[in-house]
């Protein structure tokens, strides 16, 4: 499994905290939304998904993946 | 019909914009926000439920209306 910690902008509340943790959980990635800190740490395994996919699926929930 | 607006805090995006309209709509009124100016305009039928009964539910979605 492959950890990583993303900088995503446009998170303001725990409605987007869900939208953006269930959207990951769908595609079979772990996240876990900081939002004070405005950070989405994801947990996936390399061999079933890759970071760009990632990103996009985050992007197409209308925030930035900086 | 009675027509009134609403000051409400809290809401930061598009899916508080949701949440309130729809437990609104759920309670059988016509709610509108406008979240550029914290405001929510309340539309109802006086004789199906009162004020106080809406401002509960939008504050029971975790908002505070002053
Ligand atoms: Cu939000
Ligand atoms: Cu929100």
């Amino acid at each position: 499994m492959k950890n990583q910690t993303l900088k995503v902008e446009g998170m303001s509340c725990n409605h987007c905290v869900n939208a953006i943790e269930s959207t990951l959980k769908e595609i079979g990635v772990k996240g876990n939304v900081d939002l004070n800190k405005g950070s989405v740490e994801v947990i996936y395994d390399e061999s079933n998904i890759n970071l760009e996919a990632i990103k996009e699926a985050i992007e197409d929930q209308g925030y930035d993946v900086v």
